[in-house]
C-alpha cells in the first residue's frame, strides 16, 4: 500500500425532493450565477425549482455550455460575472457543465491577460489562489466532477485537464429522479465513463491495497447489475441511486487511496472526441479493452483479480481467465448499446498516425502507471482497438 | 438506499516516515497544546518527532488522558489551553486521546459556568459555535475518530457521546509503523472496535444501498484478513497499514450513506465499561453476537448476506447460514484473544438487573434501527451474552 493524501470536502446531499435546501446551502446574500447546458433543465422543470429555491438572491443565468465544454463558450460565463460581481457559481448539469464551472470559477478571479494559460498546467493545477465557490446540482452521473476538483476543457482542437483544491464543489445535489429524464445513449456512456474511472485506478499492479480492491470491485459489480436496469426500466429510482453513488465514488479520491494509476485509457480517448468528436464515454469503450489486450503482462495480476472477484470466472488457464474477463467488459459495453470498435465509429487503421501526431502533439509520450506507454504502444492500443 | 447528507472535510496523510510534514499542515504561527495519553508516545519517540517538526511554534503539553477519557482530566487540558491563548490542539495517540481533545476543542470556547452541560445533547451535538482547530497523529487504529466528528467522554460513571462538524480534524497523520509497538490486546480490541463498527451500520435492514454494502463487506472480509496477521506478525507493514486505513474507513460516515444503523452493541457496551471497566473493544465482542441472536428474525435478510459474503457460508438452512455466521464471528474474536461472553469478564446473571438500570438511567429504553431494542430485550441480550 504506497502512502497517500487523501482529501476530500465536498457536502454531498443525496436523495429525492431536496433541491428547497438549496436555501440553506448557498450564502443568504449571495450574487449567484446559474451555469447550464442545452436547456434539459429548463425543459424538465429544475431550473425553476433551484430558482425558487434560490429566493430573493440576486441571480444570473448562462445556459449552452456544451457537451466538451469549450473554453470560448466558458470565457462568455467568465464576463457576466466579472461584470455582475457574481460571488457564487451555481453549476446545474451533467459533467461537462461542472466541469466548465470549475474553470469559470478560476477564470474569473484570474488577473493574468490570457485565461487559457491557465489550462497549460496539467494535473498539477494552475498556481491560483483565488477561485469563486462553487455548488453543483448533477443531472447526469458519470464523471465524478461532483465530488472532486478536476476538470477537462476543450481548446484548440484538444482536451486540457485543470485540477485545482479550490474547485471541489462546496456541495453537490444529487438526486437520482433527475437523471431519469436523460437520453438512453447518455446514461450508457456514463455508466461506462464510470466503470472506466474504476478500472484505471485498479487494473493496474497489485500493492496490497485490500479497502481500495475491494471497494473497487464492489462498485463495478454494481454497475454491472444496475447499469442495464436503469436502460431498462428509466424510472427504478433504486437501480438510478445505485448507479449515480457509484459514479460519483468513482472519481472522488477514494479509491486512489494508496494504489498506482494508469489514464491511459482516458488520454488516448481524449484525442478521438477531440478529432472525431465521438462522446467521452464511448471513446473509453474503444480503448481500455485493447489497453488490456497490449499491456496484459503488465497487468496480469490484477486482470486475473478482476476476472474473478467481477466477474466470478475461476475455471481455465490465467490467459483464458483474463481473456474472458475481457471479452465480458466488452460485451458489457456492447450490452449498453456502446460499439467498442474503432471502425464502429468509421474510423480507418489509416488515421491512426494521425491520432499518435496528437498524443505527441500534447506530450502523452509516456503514459501508464509505469510511464512506459510511449506512442509506439499508443499506435499498437489504437491498432487493437480497430 | 435512503436519503442522506455526507460530509468530511478531514485531510488524511497516510504512510511511514511523514511526521515532518506537520510543519506545513499545522499554521506556522500557532501556539500549540500537543495532547497525548499514557506516555508511550514518549517512550517510543513520537513526542520528540512531533515537537521537532513543530519546529519554532510555541508549544505546549497535556499527558495522562486515561482510556475511557474522563470529564475531570479533560478540564486541566482546557485550563491549560485558556490560560496559554492556545489555538490549535495536535492529539497524539489513540481513539481516548483524540476523543478527549476534541472535547477540550469545544470546552476551550465555552463560555458556560460548568462545561459539563456540553456533554447532555447527545447525537444532536451541543449548540456551540466555536471550538480550537484540532489536528491528529494516529498511534492506535481503532475508532475511527482520527476522521469523523464524535467522541465519547467519561463522565460521573457514565459515557457521554458527543458529536459537532467543529471536531472533525483538519487532518490526520496515519503511519502504521506507529502501531506496531502497541500491546497485542490494544490490537486487537481495536480489530473487533473496527469490525462491530462496521456491522452497526450493516447487519440492518436490506435498503438496497449496494455501494455501503459491498464497502462494508470488503472492510470486514479485510480485518478478518489482517486481524490475525498484526498480532502474529507485528513488523508487518502492510497487514498494519490495511489495518489502519479500514478501521478508518469503518467509522467515517462513507459506510454510513443511505443505510439504517443499530448502535445497540455500542450503547450496551458502553454501560459494561462504565460500570466494570472492561475494555471498549471488549464489551462490543461481548454483546453484538448476543444481539444477534435475540434480533436474529428482524435483522433475518442482512444476517443471512453478511453469512454469504463475509464468511462463504451458502450451505444449509437459513437459521443454519445464519448461526454459522455468528459462530464464526465469535471464534474470530476469540482467535485474536478477546473474549465473548460476560462471565469471561467475572459478570454474573444477578448483576444484570444494575446494568438494565444504567441503560435506563441514561435513556437507553429505544435501542437499535427501529427503535424496538427495550430496557425488556437488552436484558434478553445481556442474558444471551452470559
Amino acid at each position: 500500500m504506497n502512502k497517500f493524501d487523501y482529501y476530500n470536502p465536498t457536502r454531498i446531499l443525496f436523495g429525492k425532493d431536496r433541491l428547497g435546501e438549496l436555501d440553506k446551502v448557498v450564502p443568504a446574500n449571495a450574487r449567484v450565477l446559474i451555469i447550464y447546458g442545452g436547456g434539459s433543465v429548463k425543459k424538465y422543470g429544475t431550473l425553476s425549482k433551484v430558482q425558487e429555491s434560490l429566493g430573493d438572491r440576486v441571480v444570473f443565468e448562462f445556459g449552452g455550455v456544451e457537451p466538451n465544454p469549450r473554453f470560448e463558450t466558458l470565457m462568455k460565463a467568465v464576463a457576466i460575472a466579472k461584470e455582475e460581481a457574481v460571488d457564487f457559481l451555481l453549476a446545474v448539469g451533467g459533467g461537462s457543465v461542472l466541469d466548465g464551472t470549475k474553470f469559470v470559477a478560476i477564470a474569473s478571479k484570474y488577473e493574468g491577460e490570457d485565461a487559457a494559460e491557465l489550462l497549460k498546467y496539467g494535473f498539477a493545477g494552475p498556481p491560483v489562489e483565488e477561485a469563486l465557490p462553487i455548488g453543483t446540482v448533477l443531472t447526469l452521473p458519470a464523471t465524478g466532477s461532483e465530488m472532486n476538483s478536476g476538470a477537462v476543457i476543450s481548446y484548440e482542437k484538444a482536451k486540457w485537464p485543470i485540477l485545482h483544491p479550490l474547485t471541489f464543489p462546496q456541495f453537490s445535489f444529487l438526486d437520482p429522479e433527475l437523471t431519469m429524464t436523460l437520453p438512453k445513449a447518455q446514461v450508457a456512456n456514463g455508466i461506462v465513463d464510470a466503470f472506466i474511472h474504476v478500472v484505471e485506478q485498479y487494473v493496474t499492479v497489485p500493492v496490497d491495497a485490500r479497502f481500495v480492491d475491494r471497494t473497487a470491485e464492489g462498485i463495478l459489480q454494481t454497475l454491472i447489475e444496475v447499469g442495464p436496469k436503469t436502460l431498462a426500466d428509466p424510472d427504478n429510482y433504486a437501480a438510478r441511486a445505485n448507479m449515480m453513488w457509484c459514479a460519483t465514488m468513482a472519481l472522488n479520491g477514494l479509491i486512489a487511496t494508496g494504489v498506482p494509476q494508469d489514464w491511459t485509457t482516458h488520454m488516448i480517448g481524449h484525442e478521438l472526441t477531440a478529432m472525431f468528436g465521438i462522446d467521452h464515454g464511448k471513446t473509453l469503450a474503444i480503448i481500455q479493452p485493447a489497453v488490456w489486450k497490449v499491456r496484459k503482462e503488465m497487468k496480469r495480476a490484477k486482470l486475473l483479480q478482476y476476472a474473478e472477484r467481477v466477474w466470478g470466472i475461476t475455471e481455465g488457464s490465467e490467459d483464458q481467465r483474463i481473456d474472458q474477463g475481457i471479452e465480458r467488459t466488452t460485451a458489457f459495453f456492447e450490452e449498453l448499446g456502446v460499439a467498442t470498435h474503432l471502425q464502429s465509429y468509421g474510423i480507418s487503421a489509416s488515421q491512426i498516425d494521425a491520432i499518435v501526431s496528437q498524443l505527441e502533439k500534447h506530450g502523452m509520450t509516456a503514459l501508464s502507471e509505469s510511464h512506459d506507454v510511449t506512442l509506439e504502444v499508443s499506435r499498437e492500443i489504437l491498432l487493437q482497438a480497430m
